[in-house]
């Protein structure tokens, strides 16, 4: 496959099309001054391309697609036990709704949505010492690059408008589905939805997931073959809040979006891809990021289906 | 793959296991009086391999699974027009549920939940002159196989209690999103729902979504290739009620499910796959069927992820 | 209290506004063809004296109102039992919502909801031989006038159109909680709704609740004085869908509204009001109606409250 | 009416009962130590009689009753502009649930559910610049007793217990229908559901809603005669959490109920009444105190209906 030439038509498609419909996000203040203009693209093969286009090596806050990273670290950890705690379904819901956690008793649907991400951060901090440090520290690791970071601005930010977050913690508190303090939670939860990469550096962590558990580069192994598979698993029917079935549709591969404008996905045994571009549709999800992916395995003929 | 001894250690595993936490459907009068202990499973590859084990040649309902052969009768009529009526979504909800059809206006999440599969037939009746018979020759023509037909007892039995879908259409009906007559619609559903194969028929008629939507032994094409992979994705995230997400978990295929204990899948490119046994879990999914396939795809580290 | 003259203000009040925010309703067909300038209004108290402003003479469909008399006629029969069938609560959600239904699994809130109106017609198949002439010959005694009837065209009209009341009913069905035919069950719903009355002739069939449950004129006893208290507590929390509070806030008197712009209420011990104007605001209450007994109770200082 | 004989049967038939049935609250630690066996009820008329039996003077906490109290200060306060911020309509759902609050985005349904209290609150803390004085010097004034005071105790009690209550402060913050900060505003809530007093001090305090608006004994007026009648009407329709409906069928007076096991109910015109008992059905409202005030109105034959 010339994945060269692809990215290139795709990146000229994408520049050349209008995104009308497209709004950023409203309710994390910091990611309102965001060029709306923005668009990246980077694709790394298991044999060892790598291919950038546009805005691939500027960094974006990776929001929502921080929380597989959490995950994987508590699955790693817990095997899975972690199931007892969430589920592997999708919601069916808007990600920041509240009905359905209500309904199910605190029990979240699945780690991908934040109540789901929230409980993992709570076995985060009922399980690691220093819960921080284990935190970024896996992810520096399975990043292969020391230097990632989250944004303290955005961390700030999401800190004083998070009522939505807040409601949702102690909704689950009052079940009894949340262990530890609320606010211990809720601030390591902002500080990994404000985890920044650029694309190329978001490709190159989710080659873990393509690599069948393996590090990229180093062969460290982090989850078992049949780990990895159902990690890919949840992130096909819910990595994209309630639009993961358009996303299988249109695009036919695991990934995982973020409210800053990122999509991240990987072709098992071929390839991780990372796209960047802030505006959203009404699902939260980025409208030129889900037609980039499309027009990827479209033209290119490959997906998992 | 050794898929016969695979298949041997499979039969063997499920025989020796018990699965007392099971039930036969009560809604459906005529699936009550079913031996509850038969299992049967097939496998057919795309290179021409066919195995079978325990009750593969012994005819069941196939409920729920033959929405996947009208959903693919409309889509390779109309296209991508087809999703003017019904979307792609998983609904997250039980498959006999009005509660989000009426929040959504009496639009159906997806093709294969029962609202959907309504309005699949309401388009069937109303693009085709005869409809039952090009439903039922379109059937037979992709099994390659001119003997399969619907059960009229099964038919008079989901006729008689089929309640639930009543309320469901005239809900549909009351929105505008059922177009015909709603006796006539229901007719042509029940029948389909009543369609009758065993695993082998059924393994065999699915090797179309495996063989890039060309019907394998013919290579007539019904689906192109992007059509067969984006059926195929909505199966993943749609194909099992409320449990879509445990089953891609934990197999890791495109399927489908129904409520006479069948479910059908395949591994685009290699093969599919159809199990049989009567016993559900709460949710309407078999029992053994879910362990059966989880064990095919865990033993053999195949899976779509 | 002086009540010809304070309908006669309320009168000039009324038809000097302007009532553009209402609407007639569109899912009844014949319904859409009424005057909206319309507006009637009688009130008759215990003390023998009759008043009628504007179009009090004019008759126009009952509607849900109607639904009070069938409650009545089996709550005689049965006593308590009846609450064995349906509930006393409001339902806080638009009368033809199949929601709260599904989740309380076919039994409804209260009798004067679409499904609890159904409810109560499928106890009146069950308990009387001839359950039309009962009802109808009931009505009419209540009424003390012989000439009441549904209107015919109304009821087919109804027949034809009523796709959200047949969805409730066969969800019901599905739940068990309707025993006899859903057509026979439908049929006599839709007469009851088509019934036809003049607001003079609607608030003196109404004097049976403000005459502590006796026929007013004849003295004949229908329901005792608690149950004669309970109905009109059911209508107080009950009697206007999801505007009940609205109404028990604004007017302060038990009473039922119909989608045909009518509503009939009483002051217990005092009066039986009625009022007819077609314009509905979005809650299916008539814009006009709901003000002139504002009015009613506010200028004369009077309401059970 | 002879009300001292009528208490004392009604104490009779109170004590004779088994309610086993019945439960203390298990979310506030602190009440759950009271004694389930106490039952205490006062009815003062408007001609100065007063009576009362059993545990009449001994302190309960009123919780959701003190929500009466809250919402008569800024009605007095702001008249109709409260409604700009409070709906009147009953909730059909139970007391802390928070999936009709999302679905109607942050608008209370009425001021008498959790979700309203809070605004009131809110509202408080807006309009006085010592909200929590300002609150307590009103109803220590309406309330004729200058000691009323909550119980510092069960405050901390519920401080550290509220979740469901935070949950719901902070999915309004984020719809931005709370103004303040969401602590300073949980702080007054807390507070106010902590107030104690005895039945006799209750009903006294409840004899404003019964006399007009004006504070018995003083005449001084609080609400105008017709903002009496509203407040009223809001008890009638929701003061008994999902049990609106029952309390009016039952019992027919307008009141209002606390987890603490108090009710407090007026009949207009003539008198206040309040009962005590500790415990509660599955809606939260007190087993023994709605069968007393049912009593009271069945066998007085007295009820507003």
């Amino acid at each position: 496959m010339d994945f060269k030439n692809l990215l290139n038509r795709i990146y000229a498609e994408i520049k050349s099309s209008k995104w009308e419909d497209g709004n950023l996000p409203d309710y994390i203040p910091e990611l309102k001054h965001i060029n709306p203009d923005k668009f990246g693209m980077s694709l790394i093969t298991l044999d060892g391309k790598n291919y950038g286009v546009g805005d691939f090596q500027e960094k974006f806050s990776l929001q929502s697609i921080a929380k597989v990273f959490a995950f994987t670290l508590v699955y790693k950890d817990l095997g899975g036990k972690v199931f007892e705690r969430v589920g592997v379904e999708p919601s069916g819901n808007p990600f920041n709704s509240l009905i359905q956690l209500e309904q199910e008793r605190g029990f979240p649907r699945n780690p991908l949505i934040n109540a789901g991400a929230l409980v993992v951060c709570d076995m985060i901090i009922e399980n690691f010492d220093t819960p921080e440090k284990t935190l970024f520290d896996f992810i520096r690791k399975i990043a292969r690059n020391s230097s990632i970071d989250y944004n303290s601005s955005v961390y700030q930010s999401e800190k004083n408008a998070g009522h939505r977050n807040r409601a949702m913690i102690h909704l689950m508190k009052s079940f009894g589905t949340i262990k530890n303090d609320t606010d211990k939670v809720l601030d390591l939860y902002f500080k990994l939805c404000s985890l920044e990469m650029n694309t190329e550096e978001l490709s190159q962590t989710f080659l873990l997931y393509a690599n069948e558990g393996k590090i990229y580069g180093s062969d460290e192994r982090i989850l078992t073959k049949s780990q990895t598979k159902r990690t890919n698993a949840i992130m096909q029917t819910c990595g994209f809040y309630d639009e993961a079935g358009e996303f299988t549709f249109r695009v036919g591969l695991p990934g995982k979006s973020g409210v800053g404008g990122g999509i991240a996905a990987v072709h098992p045994g071929k390839y991780a891809v990372a796209t960047w571009s802030p505006l959203l549709n009404k699902k939260g999800n980025s409208v030129a990021g889900m037609k980039a992916l499309e027009l990827l395995t479209t033209k290119s003929g490959w997906s998992v289906f």
